[in-house]
């Protein structure tokens, strides 16, 4: 993510983001309400601790963060009478924000919200590695975190692979059918660890609940792929660049994360739904910001592989085709939609 | 603290801070191997957590935790046989790292050990509040932290107070009695504080270790405060605005603490000791390592009253000092001492 709050920072251009976690409330609230077991998770502590992946700098953490702490107390008053056996008071909560250790806490930490009903930690570290000791979290709460894999497969990059990806940052627009079979192998092994570092960590009955893009967004890659590309065609980048570079991101479908899930089997999977964001993002001005919320994510891997000058320049001209864009998307009829999965620690 | 890692900073000048750290650091092994429960500590939870209070931004609170952990380990390993009772497992360690929200958490997490045997989490926040759930804490460490009062008490500027503290900025050197009681009420009151929170997060026999600077070090502030009035004499400093500056630090005696402890009641006192310092800062070269470390602990809050220029020029002219510190260390016998406290969650 793109530090500071600056003009392309990610606390001032997450919109993207901020539209994924409002799309999901309802479903995150709902999952709570209806499937968490609130007896079993208070029978063994007062505190309630929630994990929150990929947190960036906010503000769009701290909402979700608010609404799934109400909607836990909610469902702790709806069976107070029954947990009270356990119990004599009311429960409280600790909120763990982590994302990589580059990511600026001091501005996570300095936008807290001071009238915040919870004891709010960092936690830096990869969330493909352990974060928590055995069995003390009760719920976890990942958006647009498990999209980025652990790492790039080396073969994208092999000009001897059938996999290499020539001229391409992506497996989007990608018609060689080995790059994302590249992609979706490293999404498979990255859920492998994923699933079962935080089975260790999740309490017996605890729950996950995961947020990623699914289309609409996504496929503004290959625009931003062709932007580079241009560069390529102009002579102000050498094409093995691009050909060395990948997005380290992926976009799985509900048939592929079931099929991670139910590989891995310490999951039951409570519900698992694709939402149409309300809001109409085809519009020009709507594609620039699509773009711009884009680019304070992506940014930084850009940069460190393109340096600054070229991604710059990269970002700045894939804003500038956001009437094509915008017309790509209402041909396509492709409007932003987000894969919501929860899961249950069995 | 200074933050960053410039000359000033905390991070490369903080010898004072690693000198009470090393010198305290026999006395806390021991106060875990002697006094420590660890079957009661383990009866309820096989994670081991611990608070460490004030941390600034490393390196020393590595070190300390540290031979923390490997205290606990092996205090462990000594039980492991009537432990097993209750839990089959290796205990698992918890590390949360206070400072103030102003504080940089980001070199600090950048800094953490990679090899280190504990999960580390930092939380922003001052220790005079609640920053952890209801008996939840095992161990508390807090070096330099509680010197630090959670404010100045107003009558040391008011000029209509006996309490006054006209010319000076510390009662270090005061002459007047006034200013010590309200500076000794103030860090009664904080302490009170301090000691009921800790009381509501620390389990039953938890215990909470209190290293605070005794002397040698605090009369230093004296020649500091001496530099101030040297600007003021130049005409470059008004002199209200010394006037109306105090350092928020309290150096309490071992009978001082005793008497918070007590009043409070809530911990008893394991081990209570004054211990000198091995080193022998007492040449010209030892007292600018000294001045240069206690610059970095409180340029901050010099810098946000008196503006950096001030700043800047009062902590040059006190290095400028050394041969005079380094006399009357010598001629009084200061040696730096150090006042380490034990105390048990009862």
């Amino acid at each position: 993510m793109n530090a500071g709050d600056g003009v392309y920072s990610y606390s001032k251009n997450s919109h993207l983001q901020k539209e994924m976690i409002d799309g999901a409330k309802e479903m995150v609230i709902d999952a709570i309400i209806r499937k968490l077991n609130i007896k079993i998770i208070l029978s063994s502590s007062n505190t309630l601790r929630i994990a929150e992946l990929g947190c960036s700098v906010g503000p769009n953490t701290f909402s979700a963060m608010q609404y799934i702490v109400e909607a836990l107390k909610d469902k702790y008053l709806l069976y107070q009478d029954q947990v009270i056996n356990f119990t004599n008071n009311i429960p409280e909560f600790q909120i763990f924000f982590n994302d990589h250790v580059t990511n600026d806490f001091n501005i996570l930490f300095r936008s807290l919200p001071f009238d915040r009903s919870y004891y709010a930690y960092g936690i830096p570290g990869s969330f493909y590695g352990r974060l928590f000791p055995s069995r003390s979290i009760h719920f976890v709460h990942s958006s647009s975190g498990i999209n980025w894999l652990s790492k790039i497969p080396k073969e994208l990059v092999d000009e001897k692979s059938p996999a290499w990806n020539k001229g391409l940052i992506h497996y989007v627009g990608a018609s060689n059918v080995e790059v994302v079979n590249a992609y979706f192998a490293q999404f498979e092994k990255d859920m492998e660890v994923f699933f079962n570092v935080r089975a260790e960590e999740i309490v017996q009955g605890g729950m996950m609940v995961l947020i990623t893009a699914f289309s609409g967004y996504i496929r503004l890659m290959r625009f931003f792929g062709s932007s580079l590309m241009d560069l390529v065609n102009e002579g102000k980048l050498d094409e093995s660049l691009v050909d060395s570079f990948n997005l380290p991101l992926y976009y799985p479908s509900p048939q592929e994360m079931t099929k991670v899930v139910e590989k891995n089997g310490l999951f039951s999977i409570e519900r698992m739904e694709l939402i149409n964001i309300k809001s109409n993002l085809v519009d020009e001005a709507d594609a620039k910001t699509l773009m711009t919320s884009l680019r304070s994510s992506i940014e930084g891997v850009i940069i460190s592989h393109f340096g600054s000058k070229i991604a710059e320049e990269a970002c700045a001209r894939t804003i500038l085709k956001s009437e094509e864009i915008s017309e790509w998307m209402k041909v396509n009829n492709e409007k932003p939609s987000i894969l919501f999965v929860a899961l249950k620690r069995k």
